[in-house]
């Protein structure tokens, strides 16, 4: 009897066992026991599958369907084994699965094919462990470097390169063998997003992950008695801030294209109801598919920003803490996508990512592309986590063929 | 050689020696040992100007210049002696000081009054240790109960009663027996605000305590990804929240009158810069002295909040947690100070007072005045709080010449 999966919905609840918890949230911290015992599994049934399965020497995890002729390039599928803290069953582990279960169903109908066909099960993607995302990705493709990550500790004070020691892997010592064969990357992924559910659209077609400029505004006013300060002579930290954020909202709301801005995060000093905040230090995240639009977009906030402290005598920061730049994906690879939504009448619709992914860093050295199921709610990183089974299996169908035609 | 203070200026250090720390802030927290060792101090010194001195059961002190004919009424002089945590020099100590030289002044230039003349240094106003202020003017005018004060504990653990019974003091078993020979209570406070220093008044006179409202707002909206929620469809508490605080403020703008409102504690949640926010929790805390005014400003705010959230398709819930009602001076008293300000070409100022005192208890009871002398910057309730001596003395001159008419 086969111990494993054969169908996408037994595979999704087969690898959530890895890290299941009692409220049915996952959690499969890099590095961590239940990521070993998950990846290791995965290993196990690429080689029943046939598949030529090894490690790279930092916990990726290849299983390789070998082309009729040598010296053939490769076509790279999967997603991230790992997890936030509680999250769900589908956020990476679709995209490892729906791959395997596409080149398995690919070698029995068609055998070896003219590319090598590779899936991937990435080490790291979510940054839930370690203050960095994206490290298989990222150590793969060449982007991080070992030296980068030498200093990075988990919340327990560990460093990242013990806790990869206790797997079996390491840091490359001189710079990790960034692999030239392959011609293309394809990830598919649940949305994490309410876009697809709110359009009743079966695949999206990413186009770009956005760039986002994420920044840290420090307003500083004057702490004073909220009993005896009259109004005119205030110096209030929150009422500038608020201004601030109100103007930020206000100055989007006319906007048509898919520009978000979010405060996600405020502290107030001193936090008391009856003194008038003299600090107050909130976090301003903006994301757009075009570098010029959403630069645009934060000098012109920015520069409201300053207009509102001016009026009312306070004095404001602004300082970017962080800066992703947009990333297209691979203009052929839509259209082979769309070719094939088309033609089999699954609707599509072409969409940009708000969130990042690993496909961000292949996207820069390697032709990408990026697809979505829906995702019930638009929930994600949580135990409601869910796609429909019958998304999942129109994605692995789209999957397959699109695998097909690139590597038969 | 007399070892007590001879002026305003020598009293104020005196008597901050109890308590005093090493950034020259006070703290003489209630029943605490500095506290113990100030009061004690004080009654030897009102012992020393040969005023009749006694504690009643709870811990406030009375130094007593006694009337010519027995059975006359008494004025009542005097302020708190505990401070806030790290607090100034000024703040209640000025009040007790000024009533001690003004009686031993008029004892010494006239001798017996008409009317009884006492201090009173009260034990407690602030509501730093245990989570209840004005203890000692609260207790005296049977505004509060013993039944109310039992539960109380300090930040320790250590309750009230325990606390007091470590100091000589206790509860009143039964009813505290409220005096009846009270004819007024005479305070003299600093501001604790910037009006005084920046209208160049020497004296404020207080019309009215403002009535004060604290509310605690609650908006819900949706937690949703800060990348791959479209702006239309967010329903983010903190953007509901802002628009609140603006319209709040925004409100006021045209008002001429002397309310005061403060939105001074905000917290967000998740509060994290790429989460939109599920909930913000914000207070409001409303001040004028007239409670009609002050209602109907509340119900307005209030149901403007209600109109934004249902706008943003948000949750909104308008709690009261706190309400003080405004107090009025008495106006004979008022009057009595204006007239002396005028003749001696003393510059006043007829103000409210926005920051509680003891004279909100004693008001409800008594015929009651309270006088200001600036603050320098408005500041209080910190070591740098600072008044200079030449209006400290001329509080001592208005408040002397203000008993020396109401008692002989």
């Amino acid at each position: 009897m086969n111990p494993y999966p054969q169908h996408l919905e037994e595979a999704i609840e087969w690898l959530s066992k890895f890290g299941k918890e009692k409220d049915d949230g996952v959690t499969r911290l890099v590095f961590s026991r239940a990521w070993n015992e998950a990846q290791h599994a995965l290993k196990d049934w690429m080689e029943t599958l046939g598949l030529l399965v090894s490690f790279d020497s930092v916990g990726n995890l290849f299983g390789r369907l070998p082309a009729r002729e040598e010296d053939a390039p490769t076509i790279l599928v999967g997603s991230h084994v790992d997890t936030v803290r509680s999250g769900g069953k589908y956020d990476g582990a679709y995209g490892i699965l729906a791959a395997l279960l596409a080149v398995a169903a690919l070698k029995k109908e068609y055998g070896a094919p003219k590319l090598n066909l590779e899936v991937v099960s990435l080490c790291e993607e979510e940054g839930s462990r370690f203050p960095l995302a994206c490290l298989g990705s990222g150590l793969m493709t060449g982007l991080y470097e070992s030296r980068d990550l030498k200093g990075l500790t988990d919340s327990e004070g560990m460093k990242l390169e013990d806790a990869m020691k206790m797997s079996g892997f390491s840091l490359p010592g001189g710079e990790y063998t960034v692999r030239t064969d392959i011609d293309a990357f394809i990830e598919i992924h649940i949305e994490q997003g309410p876009a697809l559910e709110k359009l009743r659209k079966q695949i999206g077609i990413v186009q770009a992950i956005v760039g986002q400029k994420r920044y840290q505004v420090t307003v500083t006013g004057e702490y004073n008695h909220a009993g005896t300060a009259s109004m005119h002579w205030r110096k209030d930290a929150l009422m500038g801030a608020a201004e601030m954020i109100c103007a930020l909202y206000e100055s989007m709301g006319n906007r048509e294209d898919q520009l978000v801005a979010t405060v996600g995060q405020l502290f107030v000093k001193p936090n008391i109801p009856n003194v008038i905040p003299g600090r107050v230090v909130f976090s301003v995240d903006a994301r757009h598919p075009s570098e010029e639009t959403l630069e645009s977009f934060c000098r012109q906030f920015s520069r409201q920003f300053l207009e509102i402290s001016a009026d009312r005598g306070l004095g404001t920061e602004i300082k970017m803490c962080h800066e992703v730049h947009p990333v297209q994906m691979n203009q052929a690879l839509i259209e082979t996508v769309q070719d094939i939504c088309v033609k089999r009448e699954i609707s599509y619709q072409l969409m940009n990512s708000g969130a990042g992914h690993d496909s961000q860093l292949f996207a820069k050295v390697y032709p990408t592309a990026l697809l979505f199921v829906p995702s019930q709610g638009g929930i994600s990183h949580s135990p409601l986590e869910y796609t429909p089974v019958k998304d999942l299996e129109t994605g692995l169908d789209v999957l397959k063929e699109c695998l097909h035609q690139l590597a038969y």
